[in-house]
């Protein structure tokens, strides 16, 4: 595991999450996926926007995290999911996570109205941290304007760092736009804010200009090239290692990531049972299975040790 | 009460949420609400947009639906909202509505992901009516584009209402695009699908177009003038009446409509703590809440009763 200078892992995966006959979490086989990605040096953010953590209700992922962490993995290298749009289910899940000793939560701002104004955010999160009451609480905001259609803009998170230091210490940010991303470092890093890049695409870029990380999706099907490049970034190399892992990226890009990646471990595994997606989203028809697994052959790719 | 011809009320309310020290619904102040709405003909779709559903849990939810129901609410007027962005949820809400008695539930579509397909929600909404498994279950789909980005389209209607006849059996269309409207009337109105329109706005051009009223934010302020013209729109008169409504509403649009709905009924009913919304969403501020009385005093608007 590669850590980041404040003792995170530096890379961590939005964890896919298995699908049981009713429904709900796999906790067995996530559990099994969580122990892999760990072994491949890879933080688990389970219940991000690739692990569909809004198709479960907070009770299935409360559930799950406790199997869990029952089930031995290390809450330090866990960043859970937490955020939703009301207030009360985002602090039921918090205190979960922060009970259960996890590292950090990522919280997605609510989403359910759009044109809310940095105020209403700011007294969303002012209102969690008031309710959560617990010293132990380290978040992680997460920007994806693309899904949420919020920006979370500098002032915003300026306003939260300065009233919250030591609760508010970083960003997860997926929306892919990396003069934001910069402005978010210039910003807030030298004081201590945790930038994770939103995408492995923005390793290189990321720790280059002072970020820590990366949260992504990929790191799911490709964790050990990631995370190892995240250990090497002033070497000799670390750009075409960056590049490498564009190429992988690229090939799963072209399909729905979701379904695509859980087709991915689902082949590699030889368990057919991953290869499902809850609706609103549909798994990979037999066509686009094929093709992906072509895709990925015709660049050598496999996932060892699932 | 005006009913449309399939014994339901014609014009519903999105029921304003009063919201106690907690956080939570103020179910007190709510049934009286409800109660209010009732006695001026209008039917409580508790838990809509207007309501700021999605700020609650569903624990929070259901145990403010059953309160109400003790309280005495007559359940065959009510309509509650009942989707989430998970089956889970939006099964455990749905049942807790059905266990009611409620006439019908409002089912939003699964919003968090973006451009999901027609085989995705389709998917959604079949896996909650098998799981309701419960021939009591009455769906009207709920159409908001500019807030959950899905457009339910007038395929997706057809294959839901072929597949669920006796199940999916309405629509409220908040989506202020007429032509759409008219276009879900014109392909299901005459099997019996009961199109409402999303604001007062459209209720005359709906009804005469073949749709059954509406379920309109305003209803919780000018409940009585809106029930009354679903009552007598085929009158002399009818035209004008609508014009009086436009103009009520017009008011509030100015402002952001829930808290200013709020406002006005903190205003008449002499009861401050109504004023107030949760994050994300943030209250009127002082001189937006006196602009908006002093606009309501020059059309002599009141809310008598309350």
């Amino acid at each position: 595991m590669n850590y980041s200078k404040y003792n995170l892992p530096a890379v961590f995966s939005p964890v896919l999450t298995p699908i049981n006959a009713d429904g709900g979490p796999d906790t067995a086989r996530l559990l099994k996926q969580c122990q892999w990605l760990d072994a491949n040096g890879v933080g688990q953010a389970i219940f991000g926007t690739n692990s569909e953590a809004n198709s479960f209700s907070g009770a299935q992922k409360i559930d799950a995290l406790e199997k869990l962490i029952a089930g031995g993995l290390n809450s330090k290298h866990m960043m859970p999911g937490t955020g939703a749009c009301s207030i009360d289910e985002t602090v039921a899940m918090t205190r979960a996570a922060v009970s259960a000793g996890c590292s950090g939560v990522l919280m997605l701002s609510p989403f359910y109205y759009k044109d809310v104004s940095d105020q209403g955010l700011y007294s969303f999160y002012a209102k969690v941290i008031e309710k959560v009451a617990d010293s132990r609480l380290k978040i992680y905001v997460y920007n994806i304007p693309q899904v949420t259609k919020i920006l979370l803009s500098v002032p915003l998170l300026e306003r939260l760092v300065k009233d919250f230091p030591t609760t508010v210490v970083g960003i997860k940010d997926s929306s892919g736009d990396w003069p934001y991303t910069e402005s978010v470092i210039k910003a807030l890093a030298g004081s201590g804010f945790q930038v994770y890049a939103g995408s492995e695409t923005f390793l290189m870029r990321n720790l280059r200009a002072g970020g820590v990380g990366c949260i992504s999706a990929t790191a799911n099907v490709n964790p050990r090239a990631i995370a190892a490049l995240a250990g090497k970034w002033q070497d000799a190399g670390a750009d075409q290692a960056q590049a490498d892992l564009d190429i992988v990226r690229s090939v799963f890009a072209k399909y729905p990531m979701i379904p695509a990646m859980k087709t991915a471990v689902a082949h590699f595994s030889k368990d057919s049972s991953w290869a499902h997606v809850l609706p609103p989203l549909i798994d990979l028809t037999a066509e686009q299975q094929k093709a992906l697994l072509l895709d990925l052959e015709k660049i050598q790719f496999t996932m060892t040790g699932l």
